[in-house]
């Protein structure tokens, strides 16, 4: 196809009344709107006054959904479902929308035998065709008769009739497994309507997978520009439209919901364009810039830290180790992480496509370096600088101070660790893949001590940028309310006892872990008792898999939401320590505890 | 048995520290406690000192847990394991537990040979044999070869060894949809330990619906009673003790978890006791006690209730139509359902009856009436009073005005709506089932304009009470934070047209109906026009099953989170309208933006 395609989203996939749905999705760019029934029932305007607002807002009506159970095997019913359908006609009428979802019956009464189901679909491409409308016709995962796409092909193919066409739906063809390869030799002018939902892989009842767990494409695991490839090559000129039906997101801020929807379209297109660019490669961090109080220069400094420049207008300093360039920005606030700096062979480009790819441009003056670097925002909040690879364009901006140090064997940055907002973690790992092609790996799961937690690392394929994103499972309410998680950067070492020594040395607030976990260590790895000893004397946690060793210090939560982590990995481990995750927030929140008793 | 069995709970049911848990769990009077294993690993207190807090607490160890992938097909890993489980022995002699709860494997290794595992198993008590302590061993529902009952009692038979016995958890054996009645066969003195859970039925992977979707007893859909009959049965003498993974108590107030956990358990033993009393059979509502300011009286004068009485020392009116009757309570604060009176025979027994099962007692001076009513507070902080029957304890309170009305036909309650907080929901329907014996409905879902909302009714067999119970699936966000679902009134009338005109004509602000829902109604009811026209003027709702029909007219919300409803029930509709409860809910919200939007 010679132009993009263009996009919509189901009104269903957002919270809010039609009216605060329909502003946001044309709001986030989307160029048509799916209305869901039931949005249209509960709203108090009328259809002419949807299709007015629509107008103004630069959105077509795509489509008018869904209407459910239309065949049966008993004549009467039929004809109070044709009815039924012309009473939906009337209404498409004033709203202006050609099309209307059918979908497969779920009823009792559902028709099982194809050529009179045909028949009864023709009838009702009869009804449509006479008022110019249009009937698409889709296979529910669920449905009783059909339930597959190549027998809702059948169907509409044996009903013949100009005004009756398929809508395809990715969740209910590939949660089935089917292989969408056959849809490129459907007549494209058949492919009335294409409908796109992501899910994760869920061993479940896949009615109640559809209706609480899809996902907006690039957030979970099918494979949608696998899918989307027939279909464009069967011909289909339609919209490429979002169904989402998601817990998380009905609950949700509809304007941010919308964008990233529109993210992920805007993504898939590029994934399946013969001419789209690819992500950047990216390489760093460049930086982290962390806003501190002034906890946190003797930390980073018993750390082995060196702080190597001081900014020439900001309260910002510049500390270094190995590859590890923290910056710390005293203008205030809670320590937390306030921007990551990657690097990129283009910066610009880079920002520009993250733009374009509906990412929000932070302000220059938010930067903490003088330097122009291109800045967009991370859906929590977090800044997201490019740099040019090789560093050399914002390391200016700091006067040298000549300070050196020993450090204590930190050669790098690992991963950064980012808590996200709850309604924002699918959001986050769609943002990061899409704009700095980090791959995300799977969703896990581990029991905090105040609840259960989702963990979901992104990742570049050298591993040079690793971001550890995690959210709460459940919205936290009132019990522990002080209990969000902290922000960490994780340090790279080569040696974890050296490394955790020197920090002690130097007086680094370590973080205690509790002897349990050393006795469960003992009975787990059996390690060299001279080994377990210096573990328990230092607060190594340990975490082994089939590939390897993930060994950790922490510090104690530094002023803030933030503390600092000394990693290393040893064989192939390619986590995040996730197992140990409970000791050590068990650990931080008992140190938190200790000194709210403290008297002031 | 002769006396009450004892009570136990696994920490892994609650929330915090392990030191929050065993407080919690002592203070809502188990006896003993599951330690979970995770929970001590990340606890600073040490073994000895556990025992010790738990001594103080009065609380026993029953069991440490769980102890995984003991038996191994590969020698050198089972000799590995055997360390593994000698060092957990050294641990419990430290904690001062005897049992250590060891589940069928799940690992790749597992021995499949009867006999081989039951030489493992034997092993594995010999040692413990040795020091004074004792394995229960469990099929996991997932287990890789060892996954029914059935299985595991043949490998502990074989294994024959003292020191070696059976858990049984009825999670595990009912979600398989195993028949327990044989366990009654198994000899008593070998099952060492029972774990208690119950479940909604889900059709989902097994391990995810354990670790996510347990609940106490009496919340679920499992037959407990008819789970533990067997068990005692056979002569289990051991502690009856809550294993449940819950996503919401794991990050809920572990003191109210604990609490409704215990609850759960009284509940049981009453029910498979051979000399329990029942619950009441309780009738009413005697009377709904509404707080308010002074917007709810002309509002109940246009709904043709009578001020029939003013209370002699308090801010209180008695208003009456048919069998209705409110007590609107002056005092202050938003409008609300502050207290709830049913009647029974014998009052006072079933105030005791509801603090024996954990209800707290409300204390008098909170109460509406001067009479001695007996009373306790929901989980949602409703007060709810027992009266006599015949309604003859309270009413001398108020003074009576002489003042009578028409009536526009109400002629009783028809149900209260009460929404829950997010933490409370499953704790609700298991406080009105064991402490009012009403019957808890499936649990229903339904899409509400800001998000999916669960609902579920407890209702008494003669639907003399009933009471609709709803909570936001999610807890809500920042967006639309101003949505917590009101709660009401549902007053039965014969015929809702009438009943709505009277209402009407008097001055009540009802609530408009989009005239999108009556286009809706018309397609798929095909009403006679006079009827439809009827609905759309009035704004009446109109559900309809193959069961009967729900009509209902509602209030807007009055000054604060209430409103009040008319309904009429056709055939045997049992049924609270919860599928027009999105269009109310979004008319409700509808009419508070309008007003907000009108300047001061």
């Amino acid at each position: 196809m010679s132009r993009e395609p263009r996009t919509g989203i189901a009104t269903v996939c957002l919270s809010g009344t039609l009216d605060d749905k329909l502003r946001a999705a044309a709001a986030a760019g989307f160029d048509g709107v799916e209305i869901f029934e039931p949005d249209l029932v509960a709203s108090p305007l009328p259809p002419g006054e949807v299709r007015l607002r629509c107008a103004d807002l630069g959105l077509s009506i795509d489509l008018y959904q869904p209407f459910r159970d239309l065949d049966s095997t008993d004549p009467d019913r039929f004809a109070a479902n044709l009815r039924r359908a012309e009473r939906k006609f009337d209404l498409m009428e004033e709203l202006g929308a050609d099309t209307i979802l059918v979908c497969s019956s779920v009823a009792d009464d559902a028709v099982a035998d194809l050529d009179r189901l045909a028949e009864q679909l023709h009838t009702l491409g009869e009804r449509a065709g006479a008022r110019g409308l249009r009937i698409a016709y889709e296979a529910l995962a669920w449905g009783k008769e059909v339930s597959t796409y190549d027998r809702s092909w059948e169907a509409v193919r044996r009903a013949d009739h100009p005004a009756l066409g398929l809508c395809l739906d990715s969740f209910h063809i590939l949660s089935r497994g089917s292989d969408p390869a056959a849809i490129a030799d459907i007549p494209g002018d058949k492919l009335f309507f294409l409908q796109l939902a992501d899910a994760p892989h869920l061993s479940m009842d896949v009615l109640q997978w559809s209706r609480h767990h899809r996902l907006f494409p690039g957030q979970g695991a099918f494979d949608l520009p696998g899918f989307l490839a027939p279909v464009l090559a069967a011909g289909y000129a339609g919209p490429l439209s979002l169904e989402v039906f998601n817990d998380v997101f009905r609950q949700a801020d509809p304007d941010r919901a919308a964008i990233d929807a529109h993210r992920s379209l805007l993504a898939l297109t590029e994934a399946t364009s013969p001419v789209a660019q690819p992500a950047p490669e990216v390489r760093g961090p460049a930086f982290v810039e962390l806003s501190a109080g002034d906890s946190l220069a003797p930390v980073l400094s018993a750390l082995g830290f060196a702080r190597t420049g001081i900014h020439r207008t900001k309260p910002v300093e510049r500390w270094e180790q190995g590859t590890a360039r923290i910056l710390v920005n005293r203008s205030g606030g809670p320590a937390a992480v306030a921007a990551l700096a990657v690097e990129s062979a283009d910066p610009a480009a880079a920002a520009r496509r993250a733009v374009r790819l509906d990412a929000k441009r932070l302000p220059r003056e938010h930067g903490p370096a003088e330097a122009d670097l291109a800045a967009v925002t991370a859906p929590d909040g977090t800044a997201l600088f490019f740099c040019r690879n090789g560093n050399d364009d914002w390391t200016g901006d700091f006067v040298p101070t000549g300070e050196s140090a020993d450090g204590i064997g930190i050669t790098g940055i690992d991963h950064i660790g980012l808590a996200q907002p709850f309604d924002h973690f699918d959001e986050a790992a769609l943002f990061y893949r899409t704009v700095l092609g980090l791959e995300p790996a799977a969703t896990g799961e581990f029991a905090a001590p105040f609840g259960l937690v989702r963990s979901r690392a992104v990742a570049d394929p050298h591993r040079r940028i690793r971001l550890a994103l995690t959210v709460s499972l459940l919205r936290r309410g009132e019990w522990a309310p002080g209990v969000s998680e902290p922000q960490y950067i994780a340090l790279a070492v080569d040696d974890i006892l050296t490394a955790t020594q020197g920090a002690r040395a130097a007086g680094a607030p370590l973080l205690a872990i509790p002897d349990n976990y050393y006795a469960d260590l003992d009975a787990r790895l059996n390690l060299p008792a001279d080994r377990l000893a210096a573990y328990r004397d230092l607060g190594v946690l340990h975490e082994r898999t089939p590939e390897g060793d993930y060994l950790q210090t922490c510090t104690e939560v530094l002023g803030g939401r933030v503390f600092l982590a000394l990693v290393q990995r040893l064989g192939n481990h390619d986590g995040y320590g996730w197992s140990d995750a409970p000791v050590r927030m068990a650990a931080h929140r008992r140190r938190r505890i200790a000194r709210a008793h403290v008297p002031a």
